[in-house]
């Protein structure tokens, strides 16, 4: 894995004693100790604004009388009219050949601020272009992703018969709505259940085996996604 | 229905001209000619922060140490130590008898902006408290929800046999995961496929079957969510 770009979008308010922390952390140092490139892209620190709004484009509208976020933002895409900000994370994200989002659980989905990412990072013409360039043909083609998370609620609960349900129903319109259409190949994710309430020794164990799979990432091939 | 309270959370950029404002806008007439009192929070036009960070919380932090939202949010509520935005959004709410989120689907969800008024909003003491007040025992017990949203993406796309897959998985975290775990009764979703694509007439319909629903929509049932 020498030489290998990797991108870690990191979504929670504590970059230093969280759980979520140290999970990043346990990445960072496996990777490159491992001779990867890691970038870190952390969202609250940097304060990125997670509202989709006109102040994402830098160039004239498309169109001046109503305004769709979705028409703006692949024309804005295209004449490379979107703010630096933006065309930071889309830089990073081109270089990267794994990115792992790493993140708390809130309300069975992403964290805002991380949502705000992929609404305003995944733009029409620069991962994806409808119809001719999504999932299998998508732009994210050959790289890999992984959601690393954790949860408060226990593994118990989020299985069928658990009061949450599968796991899988939170997953789904990450791993195949987005990551999977831009063309990811996707990877099990990492998933650190009830964070707050296991044992030293159980969290010990979440970061040390992060840290054993981390070493051969690059020889794991996406999950399936769904039933054919 | 005179006399019931509803709030709108309606998100998106164009408060007037886009689809998402036209089906809003029906929603506020008709239920105001219904007799009901209509409250909208439309979060752009308010430039609502969806970021959960310490800004949210205006009394001493419980712990100063390391940051938990989790932690800190329910503590805060349980003081009244929420910023001004948050306690007025939480009013609404508790008045409501009937919420109606009004939003376009991007990436198989909310669009950060309502997916940060979820993150906030509903918080630990006021929306739910677990265990003893979740689900059937939520808070927000004896209020009804719909989510009422557009897509890009067709009819087709969204079953089991589509690309997309069926239109339940991007449902289940906000209807199960979040909306019915605080105690709502989740009615029937109103859903606009490929809002931009259809004919002028399929428009128009779309808007008169949702009138004539809302005219009712008091006398509806709760959905069932999961398999028993
Ligand atoms: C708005 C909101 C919505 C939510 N919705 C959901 C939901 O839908 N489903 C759900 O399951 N949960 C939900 N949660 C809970 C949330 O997912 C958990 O609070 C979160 O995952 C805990 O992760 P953390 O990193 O913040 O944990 P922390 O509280 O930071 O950490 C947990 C423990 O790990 C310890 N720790 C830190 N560093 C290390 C280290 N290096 N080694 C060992 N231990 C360490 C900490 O000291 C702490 O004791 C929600 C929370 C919020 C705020
Ligand atoms: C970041 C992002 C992610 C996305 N992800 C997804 C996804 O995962 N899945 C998916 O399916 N889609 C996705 N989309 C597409 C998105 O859902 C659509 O762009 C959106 O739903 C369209 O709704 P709108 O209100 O913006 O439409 P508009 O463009 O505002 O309106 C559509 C048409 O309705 C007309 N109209 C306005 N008012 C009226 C009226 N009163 N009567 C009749 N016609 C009227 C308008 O003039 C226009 O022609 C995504 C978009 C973005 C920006
Ligand atoms: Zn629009
Ligand atoms: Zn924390």
């Amino acid at each position: 894995m020498t030489g290998k770009n990797v991108l870690i979008v990191f979504a929670h308010q504590d970059p230093n004693k969280s759980f979520n922390a140290a999970l990043k952390d346990v990445a960072v140092k496996t990777l490159e100790d491992n001779g990867c490139k890691v970038q870190v892209s952390d969202l609250y620190s940097q304060n990125w604004d997670p509202r989709a709004t006109k102040n994402d484009f830098t160039g004239p509208r498309q169109n001046e009388e109503s305004f769709s976020y979705i028409v703006e933002q692949s024309n804005a895409a295209k004449q490379g009219k979107l703010t630096e900000v933006i065309l930071a994370e889309q830089k990073k994200l081109k270089e990267a050949d794994l990115v792992i989002f790493q993140f708390p659980v809130y309300w069975f989905s992403l964290p805002a601020i991380l949502k705000g990412w992929f609404d305003k990072v995944l733009a029409g013409g620069i991962t994806h272009s409808y119809p001719a360039n999504v999932f299998e043909n998508g732009l994210m083609k050959g790289k890999k992703a992984v959601l690393s998370f954790t949860t408060g609620g226990s593994q118990d609960m989020y299985t069928s018969k658990g009061t949450h349900g599968d796991i899988g129903m939170i997953l789904y319109p990450i791993q195949w709505g987005t990551l999977r259409f831009v063309g990811f190949d996707v990877l099990k994710p990492n998933i650190a259940f009830s964070a707050a309430y296991r044992s030293k020794e159980d969290r010990k164990k979440i970061l040390d085996d992060w840290k054993l799979r981390l070493q051969k990432i690059f020889q794991e091939n996406a999950i399936q996604l769904r039933e054919k």
